[in-house]
């Protein structure tokens, strides 16, 4: 059975919970307290040198890190990772956004509000990534007004990839009501069967 | 026949012409001037809206945007993406890690320090960038000790990824001499057929 080391707030950890519900796939959730610095103990740096969660552990020998890297992993062969060429190199696309122009300045900001309480001393931080996460949440509403989902009409590991902090977004600061076509893709992405809101009480 | 939008200095630029020669695919090589802001055109963004480089034109309709998404598409049936499960995650493992431990501090820094001339008003910044560099830089050479290649005896699209910048940290300021694996690494990758330097000259 595979166990997943996380945090259910943290979004890139999030994003393992939902797959792993949509696919109704038995695992252990193993929860990890970043703030108490468990990440950076001897004990998890000797399963991912990188200190960082979400960890997939696979076997007693095999770890997955990167969030991204873990969807893949699981998705294979299944709904949520189309089989074509193309189409998979779209959904890393998407992924690869996400985490360069996207989860650097939404999740960060939201950090620093939410986890934080908007210091003084992190104020300049959070304001600089305010227009980022508008940029990025504009390339979103632009394919979202195209297509229903990011890389079409059905959803993939790539909707969730994107879901786990847009759907949070409005607590780093980003008022979501001027990008309709969002506003709905997340409305939509919410119906999906297995679909469970982003809480600490699982962990 | 593939048609890149690229510059050949980026690093993530690069990463597309390395593999493009590894596997001696004829491609047409468009070079895009960043501080020109011509990613920035109308015309450009219509071909990405996320307004990067690099970017892979499949044929006339086909876009496709973020280096890692584009090397694991040309690389799909070849052997520098291996076809298991978990060694196709575990590039990508890599992958994302580079993106968002690695290229954020190494590539940021190098570029205000070679490009910039690393004015006054960007000292703080690129100062911050060192120790998380440092930190990406660990973590290769803790696999590096381990196997000649990142996920293995040979070298793979993750090889490529991570070369594109650690090759040239030494511009932001990063010693390599410190890290004898990574050291050692680049030497045999540089070995590879079809290695080019990269260079402004094919640009």
């Amino acid at each position: 059975m595979y166990r997943v080391y996380g945090d259910l707030l943290s979004g890139n950890c999030y994003k393992i919970k939902l797959l792993l519900e949509f696919l109704a796939v038995e695992h252990e959730w193993q929860h990890v307290d970043i703030l108490a610095k468990e990440t950076h103990s001897e004990e998890f740096l000797a399963k991912n040198a990188n200190g960082k969660i979400p960890l997939l552990q696979i076997n007693e020998q095999e770890f997955l890190a990167e969030s991204n890297a873990i969807l893949n992993y699981l998705a294979d062969g299944t709904d949520w990772l189309p089989g074509s060429r193309l189409a998979r190199a779209r959904v890393l696309q998407w992924q690869f956004f996400e985490q360069y122009s996207h989860e650097p300045y939404i999740a960060v900001a939201r950090y620093i509000n939410k986890y934080l309480g908007l210091p003084p001393d992190r104020l300049n931080e959070y304001q600089s990534k305010q227009a980022g996460g508008h940029k990025a949440l504009q390339v979103m509403e632009k394919q979202l007004q195209e297509t229903d989902f990011l890389i079409g009409s059905q959803p993939t590991i790539a909707d969730i990839s994107l879901y786990g902090y847009t759907h949070v977004a409005h607590e780093g600061g980003f008022e979501l009501a001027e990008y309709p076509a969002v506003h709905n893709w997340l409305a939509q992405f919410a119906e999906i069967p297995g679909y469970i809101p982003m809480t600490a009480e699982s962990n």
